[in-house]
């Protein structure tokens, strides 16, 4: 049975989700012995810690020029010790060509079927990649595992699916024939979906496999050739994701230079030069704006984004504000704010919330928003679970320097130890209320734990401010609670026009920061937080080119 | 019966045509009597005889800061005096802000509805648009009514049958129901196609409706109003096709501004203050190089191009080399060589071109290519009529000067009557001889009716320069003649690896030069010679934005 017809079942589930867009999960998220074994999660943290030390020989690539790795771990705060080979970028390029040329010519099908075995190949080592991302990106443990582990993995399959239904979209060949009154013209016309040729997926160090394995499975499915840039801070968890894809090729007689792993240090970055090297085609990227708008603007690339934004909530009125406190302090706890689509903005008129109970107060919100959070973090089951650790010190440094603003700090960060880290990098949120007229402070991102409550005259001002917010500096997500009809409708038309997805009235054990594969757009591409959305028909699309040849029929 | 239901089975068949790719054709491309009536043409020569020398008032569009117009004819080197009602920027912004707010709410089967009536009433002016299109652009009769008739409508159809594919792709809303183990979330998930606001459509002056219809009805279908801005050389046949839509929008209330016309002159052009326009979000252009370029670089902006290119020929060998002398002869002369898709360079190899009656050698075909050329034009049944009249003055003094490269004159261009416009501005094609080492003569694109015969080494050589000037300079076109199949397949992969379509072996009636709706991607977008391609899937969906909502359910 070739590896085609071995996983496409799975493949047309796959497709078939991506266009129903209702719940689909092809790698299970529950991290149980049930489900993954009962030493499943001892053999993975066994694994990590060989791995710590010791060169990282799991690569098929060869030739290298040297070895280097600089990641450390939050929860340690102190260096994994993992080197990885490393190669200047005209070997990469010239590597990465040679693989183009094979790789472009193995079938639609032999391609989807090597890719989908090596996330089966990836999901025998999710608990391996979990620990490398808690003790890269800070993430708690099941967030690691999710997160870097199914997540991924279906998020991958996501852009094999997509990528196989749009090369299968128009016919290979076909006879035109064209009526001229006494005779016919007859074409044999033919289309070809030609792939770019190589592609740059530059990871981020908060998301190390979630955000990349999207470009990199859509890039390789249409035909690509990919050379892989992951974070200097956060290269373990890719890297076994680059292995195993590199396995499936040797195994099928193929060149593991067709997804290639370029590990830099934070002295020597290589991206730019990989960037602007005239044989890259296509650029995946996330990361900060700045870096990310310089990579839009390299003239000749396919460019696919995902920057910054500043996610809003708006608090209009509530059937129960208890509950929505929770959530949303949640949602700011959840990894210390360090989630792409983590809530900033929370704007809240003057007057107060309405619900069913009465009137709260923005003073009242305020401070049972503060009162969850607390006890959120002071709930020794959760909270050291539910923050994780800090990635980068100066996210820790942005913490404390917002109770600065000016504003009323109605909460302020604290020491806080987590048992079993004793070293561990971390942070409590700050929440601080912000006048809705003093623009300048929330007109930025302020990555991590870090919440502006906003006054401002009422509901209609709120969304014209997050609308604004949108469109001028981007944003991932927005929440928004109303009990009202008619401005439920007004704040998913305006957030639409910012491109914006909203999140209506979540409670309980579902949140805006939030974003499932097969379902939900991730970042749309609308709005200035990036250009790109997993996963739609574009997201694919740009990676390839519709090339038609014809010919007389009989030639 | 609404406008959908009218036209729905047509838009089906439409959407069908567009993934089967075979011949398919909603608009009679034979101006026949027995097909579009006894008088249409003389009744079509009456109205634009009537339009000329006066304003023209069939826009309902008001309040106009004045009018203005400076269309000549080619045809009779003198001006058409019809002058267009003219609006500054601010305004037309103003109105189109307004318009979309309308247009973005009116359902996809009513706008799809709407617009292909619209086509209807473009059919009944098919004549105007002719004539129309003869006096502004130059083109012979026959290719004036079928591009800017017919085949521009089969285009117009084929983008609102991609917009309304796309735009019914994924479902509006879904419930969202994820297994947690003891209990399930629902969410009730929606996703909203959203417009991405105004659209600016600039025209070109030899292909005033069949390179901006595809804009114009990709953006008006996935919901966005458009600002047409036509070149000031070529205004009229697409100031009738606006003035159409206008009527049908006004007729089933609704704002004619949703597609206004924006006039401007020679002296002041508006396109870069409406580019730039930060409520611009889509820009069409089809145009020369450098101004393209500029457009693509502007940020924030989705910008769909049809640039300028280097069309290569590919000589290797030959069933009938008169045949293909002959057709390649018309294609040159077609139109005097201003099609965008015309053939400019032709490699050959020093060694000839091998055909079942023996070697044709390089000087041999040379003399065959000029002797066709020269026939075609003295033929004054086809000369007058396919030649056509030379758009701009600058074109043809290019022509001249052509004369005076580096290499071999192997046809002078000379006086030329058209017996039916004395006054005719008209060049005949020249060709030149030019070595392959001369890369700096045939490395840019000299529009109109001008060849170069480049002497190759051999067939390798001629695929690696034609391949090379698609890669850095653009091609839209590639022809190529060969008998052996090894040959023709790696031609077939070259030039697909530069992203331009290849015409195999065409000989008789159908020629490089022709590109038909609903089966040939017209611009691939994946070489310079633009950045998209009519119609493929992201020629609509870069035109709006997926964007989701979601909310527990029962909420």
């Amino acid at each position: 049975m070739t590896l085609f017809a071995k996983h496409q079942p799975t493949l047309n589930q796959a497709v078939k989700a991506l266009h129903d867009r209702v719940f689909y999960a092809a790698f299970p998220e529950n991290p149980s012995p049930a489900v993954y074994g009962e030493t499943a999660d001892a053999d993975g943290k066994a694994k990590f810690s060989a791995l710590c030390g010791n060169k990282f020989t799991d690569l098929q690539q060869s030739g290298e020029d040297g070895w280097a790795g600089q990641e450390e771990s939050p929860y340690l705060q102190e260096a994994l010790r993992i080197s990885y080979p490393t190669f200047n970028v005209p070997k990469l390029i010239d590597r990465s060509t040679k693989a183009f040329h094979l790789w472009r010519k193995v079938s639609v099908d032999d391609r989807a079927g090597m890719l989908m075995e090596s996330l089966e190949r990836m999901k025998s080592r999710f608990f391996e990649i979990a620990y490398a991302t808690m003790h890269t990106t800070g993430q708690g443990y099941m967030m690691a595992f999710q997160a870097s582990g199914p997540h991924a993995a279906d998020r991958a399959l996501e852009a094999i699916a997509a990528g196989y239904e749009e090369l299968g979209r128009f016919p290979s060949s076909v006879v035109w024939d064209k009526p001229m009154g006494k005779f016919n013209i007859q074409l044999k016309k033919e289309w070809r979906a030609v792939p770019k040729g190589i592609s740059v997926v530059v990871g981020c160090s908060t998301f190390p496999t979630w955000n990349s394995v999207t470009g990199i499975y859509g890039s390789l499915m249409t035909g690509n050739s990919v050379i892989v840039k992951p974070h200097p801070g956060a290269i373990l968890p890719i890297a076994i994701v680059v292995a195993e894809i590199q396995k499936v090729l040797v195994e099928n007689n193929l060149d593991p230079n067709v997804c290639q792993l370029a590990v830099d240090t934070f002295d020597k970055m290589i991206t730019k030069e990989l960037a602007e090297h005239p044989d890259v085609k296509l650029i995946d990227f996330t990361g900060n704006s700045a870096f990310g708008s310089y990579l839009e603007g390299i003239v000749g690339k396919s460019v696919f984004t995902e920057k910054t934004g500043v996610n809003s909530v708006i608090l209009d009125s509530a059937e129960d504000i208890d509950k929505v406190a929770a959530n949303l302090a949640f949602s700011v706890n959840l990894y210390s704010g360090q989630m792409c689509t983590a809530p900033q903005n929370f704007y809240i008129s003057r007057n107060g919330i309405n619900t069913p109970a009465g009137n709260v107060s923005f003073d009242q919100f305020a401070q049972k928003f503060v009162e969850n959070l607390n006890s959120l973090v002071d709930n020794p089951k959760a909270g050291p679970f539910v923050l994780g650790a800090i990635q980068n010190k100066k996210t820790k440094e942005r913490v404390t320097e917002s109770e600065g603003l000016a504003g009323k700090v109605w909460l302020k960060s604290r020491a806080f130890e987590n048992p079993m880290f004793k070293n561990a990098r971390l942070t409590t949120p700050v929440v601080v209320e912000v006048d809705a007229a003093k623009k300048e402070i929330f007109s930025k991102e302020l990555f991590g734990p870090i919440a502006l409550l906003i006054k401002t005259n009422d509901t209609d001002q709120s969304i014209a401010l997050a609308k604004e917010m949108a469109m001028k500096h981007g944003a991932i997500s927005c929440g928004a609670y109303t009990t009202d009809p008619v401005v439920r409708e007004k704040i998913a038309d305006e957030m639409s026009l910012a491109a914006t997805p909203v999140s209506f009235n979540l409670t309980g054990g579902i949140y805006m920061n939030q974003n499932a594969a097969f379902s939900d757009f991730h970042v749309t591409g609308g709005n200035p937080s990036g250009n790109a959305s997993f996963t739609n028909p574009e997201y694919v699309t740009r990676r390839f080119t519709w090339v038609g040849h014809r010919e007389p029929v009989g030639k």
